[in-house]
Parts: C-alpha cells; structure tokens; sequence
C-alpha cells in the first residue's frame, strides 16, 4: 500500500485546494490596491512597492486619464458580461437537452432497468444499475459544465478588473505594469486549478456515497464531469473565438487598412466590441478550455485506475494519484508565481519575456521534484494496470518517469512555440522580412512557417505517448497528459497576462494616454502574444494526450479487441475523422469572415454618416458592434458546436464503435498538426507585424515605420491569423478531446445498441 | 475461366496501345496543321475547319504577329527543354543511386544466395532467389522512371509545340482556339496512357521469360516500376511546381503589383521564366505524376492478384485484367474526344466549360459500359481473392462494381472541385465578394473554402473504400483506383489543355495581339483553371485509394497480421505520419518563397537598371530570370524529395513494419485533406481573381475593373494560391503513393531486417 494513508489524501487535496484558493484571494488584494478613482490614483503609487524602477513615470497626475480609464473598463466589462449572460442562456439550452440526451441513451443501456447487473470487468461482482449511472453521469456533466461556465466567467471578470489598473500602473513604468497584469493572470490560473480540483475531489466523495465500493461505476459515472467541462470549453471557444475576431478584423480593416488610425483608436466604433472580445475569447475561452483538458485528463486517468489495482484493492491514495499531482501542482505554481512577482523585479523591456520564460522553467523543474515525491508517497511501490484486458506491472518510480514525461514534453513544446512565434528568433524575421515584397509572400511565408513549426510537438508527443504507454499503458498516457498539465496554474497566469496587457494597451490609446505608456503595454503585449502561443501549445500538446488516453478507455469501455486500420470500418473512420478538423475550421473561418464582413459595413457606414466622428468630435456608436459581433457569435457558434457534439453520437449509433474509433484517430492525429500550425502561424504574423512597428533592430527600422507598406503587408497577415489563431486552431484541441470523452460516456450505450446501420446491412 | 482467351489479351492490349498511339499522332497532325510562319498562316484558315463560326475573325493577315509568336515559342520550348535536361541530370544520379539501394537491400533478404526459395504465399512451392527478384525490381523501377521521365518530356515538348498555335488560332475566334488546345492536350493524354500501358505490358512478359510460373516475383519484380514512375514524378512535380511558381510568383509581384503592366507583359523579365514553368510543372509534372498513379494502381492491382486464384491458377487474361481495364479506357476516351473537336463545335465563351465537362460524363458513361463488357469477358464467373492470409470469394459482377464506383467517385470528385473552383457558382463568387474588405478577407474566405470542399470528397472516397473492400478485399481497392484512373487520357486532356491555353494568352499578349485575342484566350483558361482542379481532384482522390491498396499489399507481404492504432508503435508512426505532408509542405511552400523573393530582386534590378525597360525599348534579360529558377528549383527538390524517399527506408529499418504502416495510414489520411484544400483553394483564388477581370456579371463589375482595390486583393489571394495549388498541394498525393509504393517494394527486407531499434531495446 501507500505510505500516504487514505485519511492524509483526504486532507491534503482539499488543503492544497483551499491554499490555491487564498493565494488567488490574496493577489487579488494586491492588485485591486491600483484604485480606479482619482483621488486614490496616488495612493497607488506607494501601494506596497518599492519606487526603484529606473524608467521615467509620467502621467500620473492626470486625473482625468484615470476617470476615463474607469469608464473605458465600466463599458467593456458590461459589455463581456453581458454577451457571456447571453451565450450562457443558449448554451444551457443545448446543454439541458444533451444532458437529457446523456440520460436516456445511457439509462436504456440496461432497458432503464433498477437492478444490479454484473461488473463490466469484473464479472463476479455485481454492480449498481445502468439507470443510475446514468443519472450521476448526468449530474457529473452539468456539474463539469456549470464549473467550466463559472471558471470562464470568473476569469472574464478578474481580467476586466484588471485592465484599466495595468493601463495606470504602466505610468509608473513596465515592470509595475506587469507584475499587475502578471498578478491577475494568476488570479485566474489559482482561482481555476484550484476550483477544478475541489469540485471534482467533493463529486468523487458524494457520489462514493452511493456507490459505496463499485468503484467502476463510480469513476465512470465521474467522467460526465470532462464531457460537461469540455462541452461548455467548446461553445466559449467557439462563440468568443468568432466574438473577438469579428470584431478585430472588423476592426482592424477599417481604421488600421482604410482610415490609418491607429489600433484601438476611440474613434473606432469597434473598439469595445474588441475589447470585449478579448476578454470574453480569449480569457474566458481559454479558461474554459484548459479547465476542461484538466477535467478530461483526471477523468481520463481514474477511469483507468478504477479497473486496476487501485480500483480492484480501493486503493483510495493510489486512485486519487492524479488529484494529488494537481494537488503538487498548486503549491508548485505558487512558489513559481512568486519569483515573477517577488523575488525578481522586471526593470527593462527586455527582461520581460525571460521572466515569463523563467516561470515556465522554474515550474517544471520544481514540479518533477513533486511528482517524484508525491509518487513515493502515494503509490505502492508495485501495482497493475489495466491494459486492454490484461494487466499490467508497474513501478511507482515507472509511474513517476510518465507524468515526468509528459511534463517535459510540454515545455519542449512551449519552447518550440516560442521559437517560431517570438520576433526574438530567426522565423519570425524571417515573416517580417518577406514583407518586402508584399502580402502574399508575408502569407506563403507564414504558412510554411506553421507548417515546420509542428514537426519537433510532434516529435513531443510521439515520444510521450511510446514511452508512457510502454511503462503504464493507457494509464500511463493520461498521467503523462495530466503531467503536462499539472502546472496549469503557472500556465494559465501566462496565458491570461497576454489578453490583459492587450487590452491595457487599448485603454491606454482609448484614454488619450501617451505615446510612451503605450509602447509599454506593446511591449507587455508583444511578449503576451508568445505566451499565448505558448499557452496553445501546451494546451494542444495535453489535448493529444488526453484524447488518446480517453480513446483508450472508450475502447476498453466498448469491448472493441483492436482497431484495425486495415479494416475497411475503422479505416473509413480514420480518413473521415482526419477531415472533420478541416469541416469544422471552415465553418468557423467562414463564420468570422461573415461576422467581420458585417462588422466593417457597420463601421464603415458609421464613418461616413457619423458627423464628425474622424474628427474626434462625434462618438461613435459603439453598442451596435457589440451586438453584431454578439449575434454573430450566438448564431454562428450553433453548427460547428453541433457537428462536435453530434459526430461520436451519429457514428456510434449507426456504424459502431469499430468506426467511431477510427473518427477519433483520425481527428487526433490530423486535429492535433491544424492546431498546431494554425496558432503558431497566426501568433507568427502577430509578432511579425509588431516586430516592424516596434523597429528595435536595424533589420526591423528598414522595414518599418507603421503606415509603409511593409507594414501594411504584416497587418494584412496578422488579420488572417486572426481566426487562425484565436477562434478555428485552439477550439480543434476541443474537438478531438470532446468527441473523444463524449465516445468514452456513451460507451455503454455504443457497445449495447450501436453500429445500427451495419446491424441491418 | 474467362472468356477471352489467353491468346486474345495478348492481341487486345498492345492493339488498344497501338490505336491509342495512332489517335495520338492524327491529333498531332491536326495541330501541325497551324502553321506558325507567315507565308502559310492563310493556310491555316482552311486547315480541315469550317469557317461557320459567329465570332469575327481580326489580324490574321498581320504577318510580324505570327513570326513573334514563333520567336516567343522557340524561346519557351527551349527555356522547357534546358531546364528538363538540368533536371534529369539531378534526378538521374539520384535514380542510379537509389537503383543501387534496391538491388542491395532486396538482395540481402536472402544474403546474395542465388538458391531458389520457398515462396512467400505458397509454401509448398518453389520461387526464384531473392537476388534475381532484386534485380528484376531494379531494372523495373529504371523502366518505370524512364517512362516517366520520357512522358513528361513528350508531354512538354508537345505543349509547348501547341502554345502560339492556339494564340494563331484565336485569331479566329475561341472555337478554333478550344479545338487546337484539346488537341494538343489530348495528344499528351493519349500517348502517356497508351506507353504506360503498352511498357508494363512489355514488361510483364518479357520478364515471365525468367519468371515462368514463379508469379509471386514476378508481379513483386513488376512493383519496382511504380515505384520508378512515381520517384520521377515526384521530382517532376516538386522541381516543376518551384520552377513555376517562383517565376509566376515573381513576375506577378514586380509586374502586376508594382508595376502596374499587364500580366504576361513582354517588357516583364520574368515572363519567359513564367511561361517555361507552365510547361515543365503543370504540363511535365502532371504528366509524370498521372502516369505514375497509373502505374501503381496496375501494380498494387497486379501484386494482389498473383496471390489470388488469378496467379494460383495462373489466368493470364484474369490476371491481366488491370491492362485490359486500361485498354478499353483509351478506346472509350477516343471515342469521348471525337465529342470534344468533331461531333460538336464550341462557339461561344460561355461553352467552353460545359464542353469540358461533356468530356466527363460521357467518358464515365461510356467507360461504365466498357468496365461491364471486360468483366464479362476477362474475368470467370467466381474466384477468390487473397485477404490478408485468407481467400475471399469474389463475382465478377462484384469486381465490375469495384471498379465502376472508383470511376463515378472520381466524377463526382471531379464535380466537387468544379463547383469549388469555378466562379460560375456561389462559392467563388463569395471569395471574389470578400475581396472588397481587402486582401485579408479573400485569404480568409479562401482557406476557408478550400477546407470546405474536402468534405464531400473525402465521402467519395470513403464510400469507394468501403464497398470495394467489402466486395474483393484489397484487390477491390486497387481497381477501384484503377477505375478513376481509366479514363486517364480524357483526364490528361483536359488537364493539359488548361496550361496551354493560358501559354497561349501568354504569347498573345507578348506578341502585342489585340485585346479581344487575349480575352479570347483568358476565357479558354479559366476553363482551364477549373479542368486542371479537376485533373488535381483525380489526382488525389486515386492516389488515395491507390495508396491504401499498396499498403494492403505491404502489409500481406510483410506479414503484419494487424495494424492496431492502440498498440503505441503503430500509433505514434500514425501522427507522425499525418505530421509529413506538413514537413513536406513547409519546404515546397518555403522554396517557392524563397525563389520568389530572389526572382523578385532581379525583377526589380532590370526594371530599375535597364534604360527604356518600362517604355519598352530596352531589352529584358529574359536568361537571368530563367537562371534562377532553374537553379532554385534543382537545389529546393532534393530535401523534399530525400524526405519523402528515405522516411519509409529509415522508420522501416529502424521502426519496422508496424510503425511504418502506422507512418503510410497516418500520411495517407492527413496528406489527401491538405492536397484537397490546398489545390482547391488556389484554383478558387486564381478564378475570383478571373471573375473580377472578366468582370461578365453586374456583381463582377461592381468588384472591378483590373486594378481596383478588389482586384489588387484577389492577385494577392492568387499569388498565395500558387504554391499551394501547384506546388505543394499536387505533390501530396506523390508523397502518399510513394511512401506506400516504395514500402511494398522494401517489404522483403524489412521483414526480415527491419526494426533495428526496438530489437535492440
């Protein structure tokens, strides 16, 4: 047994919980002493750090800057409130049926029948009935669901709080701009990986009331939790991926291309809508999306536990290993995050980068020293694994190297992005420099770019997955992906600095502020850009995992033996489930596309019958945008959401698990490289256009200044990375996760009554 | 047995050559008929035509016109004929090489012995030594590569033999114009497929000389020369398609964009380079590369049947049945191209198109006829096919059904891509209509479009699979892609024709022809645009299902019992497979850019340092720019190409065969969605651009004219379309064929050498 007994696992969990919790209160504090109301605007300036900052202050007596900055904030934080109220009503529309849908297929399993039935594993034992499996896999969807929605939801208000105080904290310079904008980031990164682990910790422990020791059904029944969570991760990708970007392209092609007006100039009527859109895609999105990986891959993980030797012997330290490496996690990221904010002080500009750099090192090196730790302590030093059938010995140290891989291989993968996205590295100047001759090869540039950029991931991933599954099999997969994963909350405080220093920019141009406050928060923005990207990477790099250990599981759930690719049922699966990705990209490009084309008409039409507007004298109308891009986003996110949703339903219940299986290796293996080099060439054509503005090098001033045609071409490739990087990449990571843990929930219900239209042909 | 004796499968196949060589050269006739000096070109108006068409005829009397065509033809024909002599040079020492490898890796499977062995299927028999099949399979690869090489030759030399023709023939109006390009495009088609069919014919028989009764090496042997022909073809396509489209690319960015001179303008120095690279890519590339999938899908098809009761029984003329599926494919496209040039005359524009497609649907019809008829014939009533191991009994009505549905899945592929690509229809249209927001919304659109068009493609596809596999195994595959390849010498008419005819606009405007001559030959091309779309959707669409029926016969021969996804050296060879065609991409793409950039220098260079360039009495350095793509072209293929040739040889020597079908499924499912969408996309971008320059419909014009903003941003969609559509996106489909086809050949020995790595670890 473990040497961590099951009462100290208790304990701990919840602690290291509530410990994420109060540090996220606590940052919180500190940030919101940056006052919004003038007469405290100076108080600020002695709020509780040191004034040795070399670079200049400026402004900071203006007090009107400060009174506009709060409106600015009132009018955008309304504005993601409001869409997200209304994307939330339809969604719990399409989620009160799914979830009405998951209790029916799943409770007819056994003819909604009340009485035990033998084990699906163990077939001596008897274990609860169908009907309430499938009634606490209802509840574990909407409760990983309404998780998701309140994570995302959360993270949209910290962010929105925290905007206008990095804008007035970047008067004082970019060191106290950033660890402003830093502390909010981790406000969220805290507040989600630790509210994720103490939701799905008291589901374990009320439902285990019930099932008592059919730990089976148990964790089986917990994996509703990774369907709602991820489910919820699709539709706020997807509905704030086409928010944001309609509104930045829309944006972005009217003032920057036709009117040259500078990027969130207040003139521009799609101003808000935009930055509304950041918060709403891009933070609450995001949110969602990497509580939903980590929801999946804990999912992931127990199921496969469960019908091992932890399950078997209910073994509860051992079984909630994965719950416990989240638990390490936590306390990892805090010391991590106070080395950014603490110990170490951002002075230049340049510093920035290798701060955020720093932190992800840091978390990983410290983090192998948990899991080693955590792996002694929590796991018998032998154990078996369920492998397809048969069972498999293990080690804990063997246990240990899984999570350690995959851990590493998500800052290889994060080091890679950051190569091929910053404009620090040859690739990225390479993008700018092509911008010589014009768009269209600043565009064949950038592709190729995305294209090399997934080779080394892959690689990655590759290794992850053989050496993880020839140590643990399945199990060792999942533990690999939740390795990745297992410094989410560093991650996520990275991933969310971006979007803030974004938006902190856009205040500071909205607000009238200097030209200098604003290339600070370019700078804070430009390095953003590659954590964001970073952020991506690893969160494609963990959807991988994730799907491939849930596929694992679904196919053990579903009884398949081997799925054959040379089987003309799996391999029409596989070349069909490789071009989903393709159909669903095309349907939220498209839908930008649409939604920005109506979002240019509206502004342009504004520019011209507005009096006075190009002037500065009249005000532009800027809840229109914000309810084009809000009605776009609604309706547009409906098809690409069902066609994720509906697939694993529609293939299972006609043509059976053997094919299904094969949809979801496809949608894996080809999902995995669109995302890949989608995000990295969109965050590419980002950098590269603001490497020309910034114009740090003299490689950079002979292409610049803003306004010369170079640049115009780099705006030309920022704005089609746009939807490539923001809305159709990072949603693909959903798709292969979701259509995989949704197969893994309806398993009972395929293995029973799927396959239909080959059963009667 | 079959009805047709063996006696007559060996009269029908070289007679159905022959006719098929005959009709080619009647066509070369008809075409020679246009004489390009000055004292014959009256001539040429009496040249077997009626003169009974509508359209007016203008300056046919104006002699410089026709010698500067001539002039123009020789420069291009000779710029082609350089740069293939370069090329081969390159590709030979290559060829030697990798001639080399084979004779000694096949003949170490047995260790040089030159004892005869057990046979691989049939243990009880005897076979011929391993080092005679080595060597067989060496000398067939060097016959299928030369085939190749001389196909893309004539193809070229009969191309660019056409071009000013048809710029003299316009003159007459677009009727004459049509028929002299089909023709000249129906001479390539013919010729190739009837040398392809009659050169394995010869093949086969000569080497059953030694063979005798040892079928099983004889048709392994055979394999080699589909591996030689797609080896050519792959450096053709990827050689050619750089060559191209950093010309086109080039030429078009100093030109069109800066310059502001028309397309094709002779004071351009590029524009020799341009028009050269249509030749040696569109027409030489695509002409190998057809003529490789031919070869390979008779192969696959061939290789299976030996070990079927075909080759058990040795059936020669049910053996043969792939040849005489092919056979009566040229005498129903003879048939088909009468309707093209003299049962039906074109008259208009607006008929070009439907024409075109006529060319399809009868050929598909017809040949539908023709597959029943050889059916009937060629094949007895009922036999069995091998299936991995087993035998599966097969009608041969079930076998006409195999291959028909391979034939109308092409069809319906091919109309897939028409409506795609051609802007008579909406979606097109839509592109053209984004442009209006710039440059950014076309790509988005663009990419967005091509994503979508894979979709019904990929069902195509699917379906083909699943019944021809449900109906005769692997072997149903294999002629299922021989059944879209069967109306080869109508696809490589009409594909061909696009090419020329956009040469032929080339030299109309170069030779200084009137405006109406030019619209009559940028109407010829736009068809053009679309048929060589659907040339591309064939080519994929077969090199789909050709790939998978060479990975079933690689699988059988190297013994794999079953290729599991969940097993992890399959899986991981899966993404890493489904990784390559982005590798690949990225260089092709990287290349074409690079060129482009270099060909753009010395563009820029002539324009600013050559007195009177841009009024036209300075003389281009033509030599320079068609240096440079030559050498950019020669030194850009050989990564691509080593990627390609050497993946299966390392990841089958060190991974095995497991992994490395892991690496075909993965390429193969991922490769055929990025070549649908890549080609499509171009194809769309480059017929938006059309629409707005044709501007024929109200919604056209209001995006007009040339040099509008709208059109500026559809050049820039087209200019990034090139790469994708005529470099890296065509080469794809190589990439999966012959990874496939060169694993079949390498199958010997790395079963029984392969998998260094995990043997040793």
């Amino acid at each position: 047994m473990a040497i961590l007994s099951e009462l100290a696992t208790e304990v701990v969990i919840p602690v290291a919980a509530a410990i994420g919790i109060a540090f996220a209160v606590v940052q919180w504090v500190l940030v919101s002493r940056v006052k919004l109301s003038p007469a405290a605007a100076g108080g600020g300036k002695n709020g509780g750090y040191g004034d040795y900052l070399i670079e200049e202050e400026e402004g900071l007596n203006d007090h009107n800057v400060v009174v506009k900055c709060a409106e600015i904030q009132n009018a955008i934080s309304e504005g993601a409130t409001s869409f997200l109220f209304t994307e939330y009503q339809y969604v719990g529309v399409f989620m009160s049926i799914f979830a009405v849908v998951i209790f029916l297929f799943l409770g007819s399993v056994e003819g909604f029948s009340t009485k035990s039935q033998p084990c699906t594993y163990s077939k001596d034992k008897y274990c609860k009935p169908a009907l309430f499996n499938a009634l606490f896999s209802t509840v574990a969807f909407l409760l990983g669901a309404i998780t998701s929605l309140v994570s995302g939801f959360l993270g949209m208000k910290i962010a929105t709080y925290a905007n206008a105080r990095t804008t007035l904290e970047a008067r004082k310079g970019v060191g106290k701009a950033f660890i402003t904008a830093f502390r909010s980031g981790a406000v969220m990164g805290f507040l989600l990986a630790s509210s994720g682990l103490v939701v799905l910790y008291i589901a374990i422990n009320v439902f285990k009331l019930y099932y008592v020791d059919d730990w089976e059904g148990l964790f089986e029944s917990i994996t509703g939790y990774g369907l709602g969570g991820s489910s919820m991760a699709l539709f706020g990708r997807v509905g704030g991926g086409i928010y944001t970007k309609a509104a930045d392209v829309g944006a972005d092609l009217v003032g920057k291309v036709e009117r040259n007006i500078p990027e969130d100039d207040p003139r521009n009527p799609a101003v808000i809508a935009d930055n509304v859109g950041d918060n709403v895609g891009d933070i609450a999105g995001m949110g969602s999306d990497l509580f939903g990986s980590y929801a999946e891959s804990s999912c992931a993980a127990l199921v496969v536990a469960s019908i091992s030797s932890f399950g078997i012997n209910h073994d509860f330290t051992a079984m909630c290993f994965p719950l416990l490496v989240s638990s390490v996690g936590i306390i990892v990221c805090l010391i991590t995050t106070l080395f950014a904010t603490d110990f170490f002080e951002i002075k230049a500009v340049k510093e920035i980068e290798p701060a955020l750099k720093k932190q992800l090192i840091i978390s990983t090196a410290l983090m192998t020293v948990g899991i080693a730790i955590i792996s002694w302590l929590a796991l018998p030093a032998k154990f078996t694994i369920f492998n397809f059938g048969a069972q498999k010995e293990v080690t804990n140290w063997g246990l240990f190297f899984c999570v350690a891989i995959g851990l590493w291989a998500g800052l290889i993968i994060g080091f890679v992005t950051e190569y091929y996205t910053s404009n620090a590295y040859s690739p990225v100047q390479d993008v700018a420099d092509s911008c010589r001759t014009g768009a269209a090869t600043n565009v064949i540039f950038g592709l190729a770019l995305g294209y090399k950029s997934v080779i080394i991931p892959i690689f990655a991933i590759a290794v992850s997955i053989y050496v993880s599954f020839s140590i643990a099999a399945m199990y060792g997969i999942a533990v690999a992906a939740l390795g990745m994963l297992s410094t989410i909350a560093t991650g996520l405080a990275i991933d969310a600095y971006g979007p803030i220093s974004d938006n902190a920019g856009g205040i500071a141009e909205m607000a009238g502020m200097s030209h200098r406050i604003r290339e600070r928060t370019d700078a804070l923005d430009a390095a953003g850009n590659t954590t964001a990207a970073i952020g991506k990477g690893f969160a494609i790099g963990s959807a991988a995992l994730v799907s491939l250990a849930l596929f694992g599981a679904f196919v053990s759930r579903a009884g398949v033996k081997v799925v054959d690719v040379l089987s003309p049922k799996v391999f029409i699966g596989l070349i069909v489930g490789a071009m989903l990705p393709y159909w669903f990209s095309a349907m939220t490009m498209k839908s930008v596309g649409s939604a920005a084309l109506k979002m240019v008409e509206e502004v342009r039409r504004q520019f011209n019958t507005i009096p006075g507007l190009m002037e500065g004298t009249g005000k532009p109308d800027y809840a229109t945008c914000v309810k084009i891009s809000t009605d776009a986003s609604i309706k547009e996110m409906i098809p690409p959401g069902a066609l994720v949703m509906l697939t694993p339903l529609i293939v299972g219940t006609l043509f059976g698990v053997e094919t299904l299986s094969g949809v979801l290796a496809g949608a894996l293996v080809s999902g995995v490289q669109i995302a890949i080099s989608a995000s990295n060439t969109g965050g590419a054509w980002d950098n590269a256009k603001k490497y020309i503005e910034a114009g740090a090098s003299e490689h950079a001033r002979s292409l610049g200044p803003k306004g010369s045609d170079c640049h115009k071409a780099a705006v030309i490739g920022d704005t089609i990375g746009d939807p490539l990087k923001d809305t159709s990449g990072p949603s693909l990571n959903i798709l292969i996760k979701l259509m995989a843990v949704e197969s893994l929930v309806f398993a009972p219900f395929f293995a029973t009554h799927g396959g239909l239209l080959f059963k009667y042909f």
